[in-house]
């Protein structure tokens, strides 16, 4: 079977935005075996619009257009689709009732643009959309199934899962679907994770992938096989496991913190965090999770000192003595924050975001974190030289991976705060 | 003239990378006045190349190939050339001694795999790569010019600006550069925005594209023109301001909070944020931008009832007698910020993000926000029926955009307070 994509997108050939939306179908339909053969983009114009939908549906079996569904002059998907099958434009009434109902449900009223979303060619079939106002559909034109999705990246991961994918899977014979693992790791690097792989005795059977991504603050680590040889793969996973498994945050498409809140719920605790340098980057990572509430009490965003005092109590004296960038003020901000919250853990950062506010002593990157619970509190002071938004994504991918490890009782330090060190070397 | 992209490689169709590639062409090309008629993909496959390399030699004047130069077998562009202009592969003098140099000065050797980069299509002109091992060239093909460039970034990037762009510009008459202009609006949609522009006077001039991107929170308007009919292009942009003006939160390249703090920090203002249902993305929001902190002052995200009381003075009988997500709780919640703070401005918003907790009477969706300063405070309730994060994000984008218009003193009442007036339909 031979499937093309067609990107459609004044957007995407002008430079302004990154086709991402391409790579998510490559994903969905790898997990069932089946590969895109190739993929052509051009910007909103009919005549070639309708010039590629001829063309390419005289060699592929499918083709999914991405894009061109919206309300505005330049989506023109549908007049294209109908104007190359020799249809006529109709109002659908399944269409017209979605959008009727989502305007609906959402108090907006239905206006002229909204409508043109409502108006398909004739006789094509209906994809739900329960994330948007424009409905998908498809037809088959010479011989050749065409499936026209939103450009919007939700509502289009959606209609993936939901519909086309099995809308495609009964028109090909590939069986041999692809099975993956994934892992994210917080704390290594590509580079020298693949260096410790290679150190180790590993090596990645024929058949099987190994990739990495970036995706800060943590790394995934991607495993790929094929179903047909599932052997070597799951060995080959086993393996790794046991060499980078202190690093593993979460696995398949949990994020860290929806690891660590499901972590702390299971075992009934709860945290709350005191962000200078992160400035509540901390605890909206937590809060964007559903069900956080379960385990986040509270978060102070101490950005001044004066704050940091009249909040989470830190004694003006330390910071006088110290520094707002200190082992000392980090601590008694992990404490206040135990104190004003009740919560059974702690977490407090206060570093130097840049790009103003270093010195040669505490240079930008630097940062002190403290975490722990009414038993103990541990610090570490790292250098993470990255730019401003970076270095606060990678601090609060540390804090998040200090309490993970905490509170599995994994007491091995990691190899981060070795090798990122920061001004003050000491960790304890 | 018509140029077109010929993207290759198997990661491309994978799902494994995104292609940013063809976005950095782009923009590069716009800048001298040349825009992409049409882009194609295809993984490596050498039969592929070819028949894409014929056709598309047919009908466009330049062609220019990303990818395939590399030392390993999946590398192909230059065998694919060679085969579809029915030239023979040799090694260029040229490409040799560029890879000798470039090893020389790494301490690298020279083996069989590199080697394969010095063996091009005969009589092909070289493009030197001054970041990378492979150079690039380009010879004619059916009349057509046909470039081949490198698929790593960053040697791209150089490749364009020293010689890809002046390759191109002298066979088109265009020499005519593109002018943008860009603003981020918040409490607009695609498809209101754009029934309001039909509905006014106002219409788009010939040779002027409007166009918008969808960034959460705020949605991106830009308008491009050219340079040789800048008089229209600065006529339109002018009305388009005069109609959308109160919307507009920043311009260029500027995110709403960079803008804010700017603003904010001229008026030598500060702000507190109390934070229920976005956790602390409002106040990470802001603090991501450099000079933050002469206008933040602190950020309470009080997510339990226990912690908005204690942290930011919230009365509990308040609480219990209203509930959480209740005008009189978010009125609270702001008067506890200033005073707690000592800032000029807080806003403070408390809702219901979901995907649980809603009821029949505050759907899952509500929200509260109260904004203001020691001597006014003034409340909203809004429906923004979404999934959790992009609630988060829209409901952070209102708080920002409520305090600008505060700050600003734009006394009307933006649409969207209108529009998604929630299950308390009241706003002051």
């Amino acid at each position: 079977m031979k499937l093309q994509l067609l990107m459609t997108g004044t957007e995407l050939m002008s430079g302004d935005i990154v086709d991402s939306n391409s790579a998510m179908i490559a994903e969905a339909l790898a997990d069932v075996g089946i590969s895109i053969h190739r993929k052509v983009t051009v910007g909103d114009e009919l005549d070639l619009l309708i010039s590629e939908l001829t063309s390419m549906s005289q060699t592929a079996d499918v083709i999914i257009v991405n894009g061109g569904l919206g309300p505005t002059r330049d989506d023109m998907t549908a007049e294209a689709l109908a104007q190359a099958s020799g249809l006529p434009l109709e109002t659908h009434p399944e269409a017209l009732d979605h959008l009727t109902r989502w305007c609906e449900k959402r108090g907006s009223r239905l206006n002229q643009a909204n409508l043109k979303q409502t108006v398909l060619p004739q006789h094509c079939s209906i994809i739900d959309n329960p994330r948007g106002s424009a409905v998908g559909f498809h037809l088959m034109l010479n011989n050749c199934l065409v499936i026209c999705t939103p450009g919007v990246p939700s509502e289009l991961c959606q209609m993936l899962s939901d519909t086309i994918v099995s809308l495609i899977c009964p028109r090909t014979d590939a069986v041999d679907a692809a099975i993956r693992s994934r892992f994210h790791t917080y704390g290594l690097g590509e580079s020298n994770l693949q260096q410790w792989i290679d150190d180790s005795e590993l090596s990645v059977p024929e058949g099987v992938e190994l990739g990495f991504r970036a995706g800060a603050p943590t790394l995934e680590v991607k495993v790929q096989g094929q179903q047909s040889q599932s052997q070597p793969y799951h060995q080959f996973v086993d393996q790794l496991k046991a060499l980078i498994g202190d690093y593993i945050v979460s696995t398949g498409s949990d994020s860290q913190c929806r690891a660590l809140i499901d972590q702390l719920r299971q075992q009934g605790r709860s945290l709350a965090t005191a962000e200078s340098c992160t400035g509540g980057l901390i605890a909206s990572m937590i809060t964007a999770e559903s069900g956080s509430s379960a385990v986040f009490e509270a978060g102070y965003v101490t950005y001044s000192n004066r704050i940091k005092t009249s909040a989470i109590g830190v004694n003006p004296k330390t910071l006088e003595a110290h520094g707002a960038v200190s082992e000392a003020v980090v601590i008694e901000m992990a404490q206040g924050a135990l104190e004003a919250s009740g919560a059974d853990y702690a977490v407090a950062v206060s570093g130097i975001a840049g790009p103003d506010g270093g010195s040669d002593d505490k240079p930008v990157g630097s940062v002190w974190i403290a975490w722990g619970d009414s038993t103990q509190i541990e610090t570490a002071c790292l250098c993470l030289p990255y730019g401003r938004k970076m270095f606060q994504t990678m601090v609060a991918g540390a804090a998040l991976d200090l309490i993970r490890r905490r509170d599995c009782g994994i007491t091995s330090t990691p190899r981060y705060l070795i090798d990122r060190a920061g001004y003050a070397s000491k960790y304890n």
